[in-house]
């Protein structure tokens, strides 16, 4: 078990009033564990106690036995009942589930535990991940510095005719060729008209002059991700997608310059939105400013006008302000940014002057 | 809305004794509105009611307004609290919940919705998808054809020093040329000692001579899924992995014999297991027989011990039994599988001789 990471957890559990919870995300149990398990639709749990026990409920194909000095293992096989197994290992009272546990499980338990008390049981986990320690800011760092060269480099190999997907796949291809674990989320590249949906998926478009290019990009380096987002032009800009872009880009700015220590991320969104606003394009900025980032490229905490919790030395996050006009095209740029003891520490040190590549 | 589609699910719910559900899984609301909505942590519900009406709750930024005639939409924005919206929508009484649904939302729905019965309401919509019709038989068809000819193009490409994962992305890229949406899974290519874990990931481990190499890859054509196991020898094959290969292709060879309307399913997965346990090999069968395919990679049905659904024409799954010697090889041979009127259809034409790769 990692001592220090599961200390911090059963102090946020007493101060929540937790006596046992089901940890269950992929990357909540590395966390915890060190061991890398991807259950597909199979049960996993890792339930962690008051006092510190910890017992991981899992399929016997994953083959974890004496992996992991400190856990206890329960281990089923395909034809087992896995939920019955658990519920029989639970104290009675109250039960912090993990939040992205599948349904399915949860209502299983209730049913075969009536006395139990289900209530959302994350935060313990999330409070611990959520404060990066310095081993872990580093590892942020030199993810997000590999993120920085293969982003850096990808603007010059864009070509007329190259598919939106095409561009994903060889960002993907130099990130794994540098010795990333892959990229951290599906690439997300966006030619002219997509550009405007902040939904898009990268598909068979073709690059066309004129074009904006919206490259949001991310690496997984030994499982701490990295995301960023870089708009550029394709042949030319005009004098609307210059103007979009510069307001884009004092927003992203004032968005990292308020970032401090000590005020709700609520203000952050705020600092970022209103240069937005103030600009006249509000109704375009269509999501939050920013998410958490670290094991899981999204995570608490967000950085939106519903995030009242307080930025603290050791949070990272996104500020990624966009402006999305429909049927045109769209720009957003986007940066890491670690809360420091006395203000934001920017991972991303490629340089976000607008620039348009040679057709 | 998908209306025939629609009209068995609502069927199914009269015979389940639901009045409510709530459709989450990406797939299932694709199957039933054509509208491919990937939420993230975002808060994505279908409520489909006995009368037949369904309402998408989806965020407003994924801009499916009029993309789906006679679907009702209740759309929010990232401020905005959407389990609120959803409890304040629901009838009292039992509601089925998608048994993907993470769990943060089912509790969130719970505590708003007191009087609310919380139950597993995902088999209106797994019976209908598990039951393919003649159009979705003729696409996952296609899909293994694909499937077939990409897998089949790959051990000749197989080089002394290529890497697991380096073999995955060959796969994927081929997949992808050739028009599909992607891989289906991440490529899942063992070497050598890989092999004899079911549940590796491919890495950077290097091809050596005399490596046994399992090719465990499917691909996603317009979002049906193939899946596929091939293994083959590097450079040689020694007598003990000669007599492995045999028993797995025996052992796939009666599983896919035994598919016909009218068993259960568990009784398919016995006909495969008995093959290598009468050849000694039991205690070294990890896994259940197989699973059903479709939409998602893997869905109902199971094709294992414990898995007492009746095999019925439409139901298409796979067939992968496997040996695994642990620090030794592995082997596994996995083909589709869809059960007809009087018997089972092999969807993958790949041969599955013993194939020896020169080095």
């Amino acid at each position: 078990m990692k001592d220090k990471r599961l200390a911090r957890v059963v102090r946020n559990m007493e101060e929540l009033n937790l006596k046992q919870i089901l940890v269950t995300q992929t990357e909540s149990i590395y966390y915890l564990t060190g061991l890398w398990v991807q259950p597909g639709e199979r049960m996993l749990a890792l339930k962690v106690d008051i006092d510190g026990c910890c017992t991981l409920y899992v399929n016997r194909m994953f083959a974890l036995e004496g992996l992991c000095p400190g856990l206890r293992l329960k281990e089923f096989d395909d034809v087992d009942d896995p939920t019955g197994l658990l519920a029989a290992g639970l104290r009675t009272g109250r039960l912090g589930i993990d939040k992205f546990w599948p349904s399915r499980f949860t209502i299983e338990l209730m049913q075969k535990r009536p006395d139990l008390e289900m209530v959302l049981g994350s935060e313990p986990v999330d409070r611990a991940r959520m404060l990066k320690d310095q081993e872990e800011l580093e590892a942020m760092r030199r993810s997000s510095r590999m993120n920085d060269q293969v982003v850096g480099a990808l603007p010059q190999t864009l070509a007329l005719g190259d598919t939106e997907a095409q561009v994903g796949r060889r960002y993907a291809q130099q990130a794994v060729d540098l010795g990333a674990r892959g990229a951290s989320f599906t690439p997300l590249v966006c030619f002219g008209k997509g550009c405007a949906e902040p939904h898009h998926s990268s598909d068979n478009t073709p690059l066309r002059e004129g074009d904006a290019v919206i490259l949001d990009l991310g690496l997984d380096l030994e499982h701490m991700m990295s995301d960023m987002t870089r708009t550029v032009f394709f042949g030319s800009v005009t004098p609307e997608q210059r103007k979009v872009y510069e307001v884009v880009k004092a927003a992203n700015e004032a968005g990292r310059a308020a970032v401090r220590p000590g005020i709700p991320m609520s203000q952050i969104d705020r600092a970022a939105r209103k240069v937005i606003e103030d600009a006249g394009y509000g109704p375009y900025f269509l999501h939050r400013t920013g998410h958490g980032i670290g094991l899981s490229v999204h995570e608490p905490p967000d950085c939106s006008a519903a995030c009242h919790l307080i930025a603290q030395p050791g949070m990272v996050f996104s500020i990624e302000p966009g402006i999305y006009l429909a049927g045109k095209f769209g720009v957003r740029i986007e940066d890491l940014v670690a809360v420091t003891e006395d203000g934001g520490e920017t991972l991303n040190a490629l340089d976000r002057e607008l620039r348009v590549i040679e057709a």
